[in-house]
């Protein structure tokens, strides 16, 4: 069994590590990795968007545990999701979003059940006192259904800007890498060729491989999740141009 | 069986992966985990904070490896402790002192067999050549015992300000979590109400949660380990008070 | 059975997740660790000396997975090497020399049969596309003979300054860890004494540990992994000497 935490804790302080303590006091067989714990704090959009390019690729019945929660203690309410291959459970503040827009839902439910909570819980750190107890129960064998009542989720649209034609299309920088490419948030749904605006730089092929321009140069390609990307051969794409989250990007569609 | 690494290390140089390497062929069943490895550098009293947030959380039999060494090479000796719950392998340096000031000792040697050591030794690097493999021996079932003499330890005292009663209290910020928040040695007994003043602000009561003042205001709350702790809701308090480790809290209390 | 990741990726994107997604797909039973994310991008050498330091700790049978790869999409081959004790995966860019020059290569193939990667593979992310899933089959058994076809590799050489004698010997630093330590290529085969210059510093002796030096002084020793190191005692030689990758360092070596 395979759990994964996707958190803004950082690696600094005992907050992650202690959610695996609360887990594999549960569960000593389960197996805890790492999504990441970097998301700049408290963006909920940063997180839904790493979790919607990582998931697809782990095994049949990993449990997701997503705790970017800036109200915790609050009204909002924690959900559990799950397809057909993953489950999910996370505050219900849209960090699901990105996936829930791609998958079939099989079952959702409200996490309300305090017999699968930490026995005290605090009002700051329900990723210790809830996610972690829960994730680790889950992992178990507890059903969801043993977790809270049904929760109606709408499946969420229009998040990416999808290319099917020729034509003019317009989108937005969603997320920076480690090495300031820019990922866009337009999806070609077949090969496509064109030109590429962001500010005042035109960049007019679309490339295959960061190697088809010299180093220095901005190059437009689509990553490996299928999105439009925007990098530096041997450089960093953000430095250069200076463009951050929600940077307006503009195609245009010459060949599909 | 669950090994945990406490450090300053970093994540970025190879000091601590060979721990990891030299634990698993020691004993290759066992889970190794992270508890941190960004405390600041030689900052002994930093990482006894971290663990002590952490420990009681991990399952029975945990075995925590902590390994802040600013004296490595020089006459510091090293403890394993071993209590109820968990077993502990530390330089004798104060780095366990948050811990064994709550817990119950049932047996601390010195570190000092070398037939459970890594064939050379080297001065600088003990993480990899004393405290790995030692973990990896005991996580196997060897006996503290035969590690060394017994190592008579002091139980410290008063590294809280324990509040019981009305009055007032000073008290200290003793960590800033990657939020900002301000986490103080002031730990109250019960459930309790008052004024807490830090630098030239004062908060006017103890919240429950970050929810209950408006966005972008101070608030005191009493955290998820029981400490008073200063956070800004939806912001950075040590960004905004300019408060660092050793400001000085001030806390009136005014119903218990 | 153990997998060891290095790679540029950082720990924030979901680049090093997924390739954990992808290996515990194809063989759920493996245990993968991580040796270091934080290598600076794109730097192949720093890389390859991050896994020279820590190899030859990990068990018999340990795959270690290299991903820095600044050509990928390019022309450059990926190798697989399997020695006594390891096996190594890694774009044949160099990033290998550190360890090849030091062991006996048993088989070395260029990874190309395609049965063993991902279905769609892209052009920028061979770590999840490509590397991943083969060190997941070689974890389940699969030889390198199926892999491609034999690498002819040449053993690198005259990486290290190796010290045997008396006399002037000239070196570099390749290597700056957390603590500012200046670690060289130079290489003593003996205990040795002796004076070593830095920039316009000179430090008089070799000394065993930090601690014969006052705080805040340079000291010369040799480190863990065996090479020359100048460190400052509870400081910070980088910060003092303003040293980088490059620097040269001279050693004059009175006694062996």
């Amino acid at each position: 069994m395979l759990i994964v935490l996707l958190t803004d804790f950082g690696n600094r302080d005992w907050f992650v590590s202690v959610m695996k303590g609360v887990i594999l006091k549960i569960n000593p067989n389960v197996n805890v990795i790492d999504l990441s714990h970097e998301i700049t704090p408290q963006n909920v959009k940063e997180a839904g968007f790493i979790l919607w390019n990582a998931y697809k690729f782990f095994p049949k019945g990993t449990i997701f545990v997503c705790v970017v929660d800036p109200t915790v203690g609050g009204e909002r309410k924690i959900i559990a999701v799950e397809t057909k291959e993953h489950i999910f459970i996370a505050p219900d503040n849209g960090i699901l979003d990105f996936v829930l827009s791609e998958v079939d839902i099989l079952k959702a439910v409200y996490v309300e059940n305090k017999d699968y909570f930490l026995e005290n819980v605090s009002s700051t750190f329900h990723g210790r006192d809830i996610f972690a107890p829960v994730a680790g129960y889950i992992s178990r064998g507890v059903d969801l259904s043993e977790l809270g009542g049904e929760a109606k989720l709408t499946k969420p649209e229009n998040l990416f800007v999808d290319v099917f034609n020729l034509g003019d299309y317009a989108g937005e920088v969603i997320y920076i890498d480690r090495f300031g490419n820019l990922i866009t948030n337009i999806k070609p749904k077949a090969e496509i060729d064109g030109e590429v605006k962001i500010k005042e730089y035109v960049i007019e092929k679309i490339s295959k491989t960061y190697a088809e321009v010299k180093s220095g140069q901005l190059v437009a390609l689509i990553n490996s999740s299928g999105l439009l990307e925007i990098g530096v051969r041997n450089g960093n794409a953000r430095d250069l141009t200076k463009a951050g989250y929600g940077e307006r990007i503009f195609l245009k569609v010459k060949k599909i």
